[in-house]
């Protein structure tokens, strides 16, 4: 390839794991948690949408785009739970980051890593407002491809010293302890959810399976907790118990959104949510007293991936990283996309 | 990058050229109306949805999904009049294709040349069902990037033999004309649409102002004229006179889509129009009389896209090009995401 001035930049898988081990998990994380707070806290700025889902039996692939003035990004993502049996993730995603001036794409990036980063960077921009700030104990409830990113978080973010784990699969729980035992933070497994939960001030629930499961019944709740509820997240995928949601604050991402995908799927249309945006912003309080239980109900919004290919671009320039891939034609007059293909003359002869 | 079972196919611009070359660009048209008409036969397998699209005061960028059992594909593409000030190309375009039982993408591949082959296959498919059989005439109005893939279509599979050129661009015109000599097609430049269009059997309109205007007026159409109405494709950007299509029986690709984007914007939403697919489904009749005018209202569906990536993935695997991307990680254990980023032991120390 040679190089032009219309390349794309690229973020393969492998460079994003490079750039990361890099920089840091923490402050990767640290970083897209200042990237994700600026730009929610410019709300009005964006032309925001829905998720665009394709459904099928298998699980689901979806289309999330956002914008502002200067640029537009969108993130391709599925969602199937099966996929192990292929040797494959649950989640893979990758985005892009186009010139709204001109419709240019700038960058083309993998997401899978930077999904699982940015997620848990979301989690603790909303645990920071809303979770008591004397939280040290919390529980990890679904071991899988989350979960050491959730728990570096919130041991950095947020001064996290104590995990407990729970997982359905052994083997997930098996392999959280050890890597965050070889991260030196403190973890011990439990044999059910209500143990794990019992006693810890934020509780994350990080399931993947697609079905409305009450993974937290009201019983499990203790005044005061905070509850960071990332696994549900479409319509049929739930993991809070209504009443759980009935008897807390509410916070979400982007309320139309949420409405049909998060756990408040389960309950009517005028249940009182708050946009986190908002308590962001400081235009609404976010804990109002140490006793208040608060969910957010964390279904994954766009803004977000904007949020992180900004921070992910950015991130390469300061590393040095310049990979791009030769996604559009670089044409001496572009009224003639005709000659970039090295036919003439002797093209009629092909027919 | 070292190879792996989940990389995914990259097809760039150049190497899309050269396939292009390699293969011809005639047999490369007529190899993505097969696809086309393949796919549009079995309209109802298809998860259809209008695009997304992203207006700003410069252009808009779209996201363009459609899917079968099988596979799912999606288009990036921009439309941006005023490009050619920082020498782009008015479209751009790139897009994936996805294996729906497990999300994983497939294929990357650029799709600015490819979504100029595959509009003029479609416009070729459409006027082999909505022409005169006999038409060897064809007026080009628009000299722009699209109008040497529509000559070569339509001389190709339409056996037009002579094409009458005009454009408000002078230099657009003469590029077209000395294209169109180099390549053995006969060819004459007119002093406006009225003169171009004067005696033709089809009239392609191929304009990308973003306005509403009235290119061919009622006084221009010939009884048994076949319009190819191809640069009508957003809100407010028209290119016939509401009696134009008033006047004619006007063929659409996906109806939700084109009632807001096509020419027919401009009339109500009851105006009686005849999605393609059932002509080419054997379900309704094409052209009926020899001195019918007939209209393809054509704005480009994500189906064409679907198609048009499709026959270039078989076409990569024809010619024998396997280049790839790193675009999503592999992973030994699935849900250990986190140990895909080389940093473990020492990780605490990077905070």
């Amino acid at each position: 390839m040679k190089p032009n001035l219309i390349a794309t930049r690229f973020l393969g898988a492998e460079t994003v794991a490079a750039m990361i081990a890099r920089k840091g998990i923490a402050p990767c994380i640290a970083g897209l948690a200042d990237y994700i707070r600026d730009d929610f806290r410019r709300w009005a700025s964006f032309d925001k949408s829905a998720r665009v889902a394709t459904h099928s039996p298998h699980g689901v692939i979806e289309l999330m785009p956002v914008s502002d003035r200067a640029l537009y990004a969108f993130k391709y993502v599925n969602g199937h739970p099966g996929n192990h049996r292929f040797g494959l993730s649950t989640v893979m995603a990758f985005g892009v980051l186009a010139e709204v001036e001109t419709g240019l794409p700038l960058l083309v990036s993998e997401l899978t890593l930077t999904t699982a980063l940015r997620t848990a960077a979301m989690s603790a921009v909303a645990a920071a407002a809303l979770a008591r700030p004397d939280s040290r104990r919390m529980a990890l409830i679904g071991n899988g491809a989350q979960s050491e990113f959730q728990a570096l978080a919130f041991h950095h973010l947020l001064g996290i010293t104590q995990f407990h784990l729970y997982d359905t699969d052994a083997a997930a729980t098996a392999k959280l302890l050890a890597n965050l035992g070889r991260l030196g933070l403190s973890a011990r497994a439990f044999g059910s959810t209500r143990e794990a939960v019992c006693g810890c001030d934020i509780v994350a629930t990080l399931t993947a399976d697609k079905s409305r499961a009450a993974i937290l019944t009201p019983d499990m709740i203790e005044p005061g907790m905070h509850i960071n509820g990332v696994g549900g997240d479409c319509p049929g995928k739930t993991e809070l118990h209504p009443e759980v949601l009935r008897r807390a604050r509410v916070f979400v991402e982007y309320e139309p959104q949420t409405r049909v995908e998060g756990d408040i799927q389960q309950l009517p249309a005028d249940f009182p949510v708050t946009e986190l945006w908002r308590v962001l912003a400081g235009a609404v309080a976010g804990r109002r007293a140490a006793d208040e239980v608060t969910v957010f109900d964390s279904v994954g919004f766009a803004l977000e991936d904007f949020s992180a290919l900004r921070n992910m671009r950015d991130l390469a320039e300061e590393l040095g990283i310049d990979a791009s891939i030769p996604l559009i034609p670089e044409l001496p007059d572009p009224k003639n996309l005709f000659g970039y293909i090295p036919v003439l003359p002797g093209l009629a002869r092909a027919a």
